[in-house]
C-alpha cells in the first residue's frame, strides 16, 4: 500500500483516438487535485504518449503495464485508485487483473463504439464510466469530470 | 506572405491515433526550431487537441479549418510551410486545396495503413512524408525528424 494518494491509470492498445487524450487531460486533472499519478501502458502506448507530451509537462511517470502487474502481484506496489481505459476485450482484461491484484478502487473507463455493451459485460468491482467516444472525447470527459477526485 | 517564418499544420478528422501525438511533436519542434505555428482543424480534431494539451503547454495557436481556407483564399493570411496531415481521401482534398491557394512549401504526412497507395496518388506539388503508422508513432516521427526546418 502507498504511503499518500496515488493513481494509477491503465491503458492498452491505444487504437482508440481519444484514449492518449484523455490520458493526458485525467494525469493533469488528478496531478492538480494533488494524486500522485503513474501512467502504465503497453509499448506501443507509453510511445504514443512520449510523443504526445515531448517535454513531459502533463505525464511523469511512465512504467510498463507487464512489468507493473508482476510488481503489483508480488506486493512491490500498490495504489489507491486505478483507471483502467478500455475499448476492447484485451483492455477489459486488464481492468479484470488489476480488480484481482489490487487494493485499489478500481473505475473502468469504456470508451469506443462497442462501449455499451462492453460496459456492461463488466463482472468485476468497478465504478463504470462509460460513453460511446472515438474521436470527439467531450462524452467521455463530461463523464470523467463528474468523478470527485 | 507574412513577415516571419510561420508554419501550418492541417489537421482532418482524427480517426487514426498517431495524428494527435505527432502534431503535438511537430508543433513543438517547430516552434523550438523558431517557428511561428498554427494548428488548423476539423472541429473534433481541435477537440481532441484542446483535451491532449490541457495548460497549452505545446500549441498555442488552433482554428478552424474551413474559416482559415477562407481566409488563405480571400489572402488575408498565408504561411511559409504547410504540413497537411492525411489518412484518407478527405486530407488528401486539403493537400490539394493548400497546394492550390497558398504560397507556403507544402508536405504532404502521409500516415495511415494506406499510406503508400494514398501516398502515391498525390498529384500535386508536395513533399511527401509517408510512413505506415497507424498506433506506433515512431515509423512517422523518424521520416519527420530527418525533414530540415
Amino acid at each position: 500500500m502507498c504511503e499518500s494518494k496515488s493513481a494509477l491509470l491503465v491503458i492498452g492498445c491505444p487504437e482508440v483516438p481519444v484514449q492518449m487524450s484523455m490520458v493526458i487531460y485525467l494525469t493533469h486533472k488528478l496531478k492538480r487535485s494533488g494524486w500522485d499519478v503513474t501512467v502504465a501502458g503497453t509499448n506501443a502506448a507509453t510511445k504514443l504518449l512520449k510523443v504526445a507530451d515531448p517535454e513531459g509537462h502533463y505525464v511523469q511517470k511512465m512504467v510498463d503495464l507487464d512489468k507493473l502487474i508482476a510488481d503489483v502481484v508480488e506486493k512491490k506496489i500498490d495504489f489507491d485508485l486505478c483507471f483502467a481505459f478500455m475499448h476492447s476485450d484485451a483492455g477489459m482484461t486488464y481492468g479484470a487483473t488489476f480488480s484481482a491484484i489490487s487494493k485499489a478502487k478500481l473505475y473502468a473507463v469504456v470508451f469506443g463504439k462497442n462501449a455499451e455493451a462492453l460496459g456492461e459485460s463488466i463482472d468485476y468491482p468497478a465504478e463504470k464510466i462509460v460513453a460511446v467516444a472515438t474521436h470527439n472525447p467531450a462524452p467521455l470527459k463530461s463523464k470523467i469530470d463528474k468523478v470527485a477526485l
